[in-house]
């Protein structure tokens, strides 16, 4: 790494897909830290569906990043400096930061990573930061699915959905999982036990659902809004949920899209609809990566990392996650640690 | 009351508004009660929007009134021959019926309405049959209204809305009510003490419920669907509450009605949207029933009930819930009791 910062700026709001001139790569001085505040050097940064929402103005669940901000990311970074008694010189620590090479973090917007035990840092990074307790708390909090329901998870071969599916397999649940290719499909059934996987770009949607759920659904995790949610609304069974985590089918829309037209299913059958964002379950976060870290160590729990080399092959990267390219976590590894 | 009888029954599935052939206003025998069973002479006929998806096919939360078979709906009777220990001949009864002067009823289907105390039986019938347990159960658990949050209530001058306005003053809330004509606004803002009145035919939605709601909503009581619920998702505070009770809105429609555009906003603010149907609340009425009680002798509860004189009046008269006409609990009186 050299010793000239690299930052990925917001120059533009996207339209429709990420073109090249939304963000722009600049070399810069590197950051002094101040009071309280630490530099931290990029080792991963974590490539989500949600950097699609920040880049925009929508409405959205927290500030979108301001025109002309370094891009706002999940990061995990080795502390090289620092003015805080939070954390030394040498800790590895994650967080929300920004797509540099260098960045200042504070103990308000970054965790010490700590032991990850027999993991990779950058597996547990990507399992812990934000996707296992996404799938966990969404699943299982939002959700409460039971023993003997019906899941469904859209984006099961997704970083979240593929580890949604394997929870509640675990929790005795039958799963579907819907994902964009056979091949995804095929590692989401026979590699992580999924009882069923729906191709959605070539199957009918409302009779293939059908058929893989015949007892109805009762917990559909939603990753991506738009068709799939109007399927799902559909079939939910009396007293069913909705975990409204993601609607990527739509972040790239430049014209209004429509709300499900199943929509009265929810007063029908008396459905619960609930928004969840995992930021909210931040203070229960060791409960979480307490159950998964036991979960993957008994092998119940396996996951792929898309790993691509190079901070200034982001851009690139995160378009991937809107295109169907991507499978399970991705992320941009920059220095390992 | 003449001996012979006379029903309502379903010809057509209503295509829009309900057409005079949708209905046939029949002369029948008086039936005869089996063992078990009690025949009920009609006194008064809620007439309810459900009664339109109960006419159609659309999915809904009971069977569909099946074509040819007399028309369900909520009602007040008095038993003339019983053949169950449940009932005497005297009794006065309410539950589901038909719309029928002379109807077969059970103790599956029908409660003894006991004492009125001070209410006239059309009032406590009116209240406590369905009107005031949807506006309590529905505002109160569901919703989750507590003291100081803002409650915007769509058809705010319709039997439910007005309760449920009430009841949300009541508990200390802020309550904006919507309404199709600036009488029935005046009567809920001057009258029941509503804050502030929309009339939704003339305002512009967004701005008039952002002036009426400078702190956003809490929890928005939905009656009515369609452009009114996109509004409302927009100004949503965080972890608000949509409590979906109805869609009156586009019962009629002739097209698939859109869901609404907003529905991102669930996710971004995690907002829980949760379908309602008093009827799983049944074996809680007493709990909705005191309180209402209560309020009503006290004066805090006022309501509106527009009566239609005479059975074969009903199809004209439950026209009027989706053209606006109607202010207040519509019922049909066969016979007062």
């Amino acid at each position: 790494m050299s010793e000239e910062n690299r930052v990925w700026r917001l120059r533009k709001r996207p339209v429709g897909q990420i073109a090249d001139d939304v963000l722009s790569f600049e070399k810069e001085p590197i950051p002094e830290p101040g009071e309280g505040e630490c530099l931290v050097r990029l080792n991963y940064l974590s490539l989500d569906p949600t950097n699609r929402i920040w880049m925009s103005d929508m409405d959205q669940y927290m500030p979108p990043v301001a025109l002309d901000d370094p891009m706002r990311g999940v990061i995990c970074g080795t502390v090289v400096k620092s003015n805080t008694d939070a954390f030394q010189a040498g800790d590895v620590v994650s967080g929300l930061g920004q797509w540099a090479d260098y960045q200042i973090g504070s103990p308000a917007t970054l965790n010490a990573m700590g032991s990850t035990g027999p993991l990779p840092v950058m597996d547990a990074f990507g399992m812990f930061a934000v996707v296992g307790p996404t799938a966990y708390f969404g699943l299982l909090d939002v959700g409460k699915a039971k023993e003997g329901e019906t899941v469904v998870v859209s984006g099961g071969a997704g970083a979240v959905g593929s580890v949604v599916g394997q929870i509640a397999k675990i929790k005795g649940c039958r799963v579907t999982g819907t994902a964009g290719s056979d091949e995804k499909c095929a590692w989401i059934k026979d590699e992580l036990g999924f009882d069923e996987a729906i191709n959605y770009k070539t199957a009918d949607l409302p009779a293939a659902l059908k058929a893989a759920c015949p007892d109805g659904i009762d917990v559909y995790f939603d990753n991506v809004g738009g068709a799939m949610l109007d399927a799902c609304l559909k079939q939910m069974n009396l007293h069913g949920r909705v975990v409204a985590c993601g609607l990527i089918s739509q972040y790239n829309a430049t014209e209004p899209v429509p709300g499900p037209y199943n929509y009265p299913m929810i007063v029908m059958q008396r459905l619960r609809v609930e928004g969840f964002v995992v930021l909210d379950y931040a203070s229960r976060y060791p409960e979480a990566i307490g159950a998964l870290a036991g979960w993957m160590a008994e092998g119940k729990i396996r996951y792929r990392t898309d790993v691509v080399d190079g901070l200034e092959n982001a851009l690139a990267a995160v378009r991937t996650l809107t295109t169907g390219e991507n499978t399970g976590k991705l992320m941009v590894r920059v220095e390992d640690v």
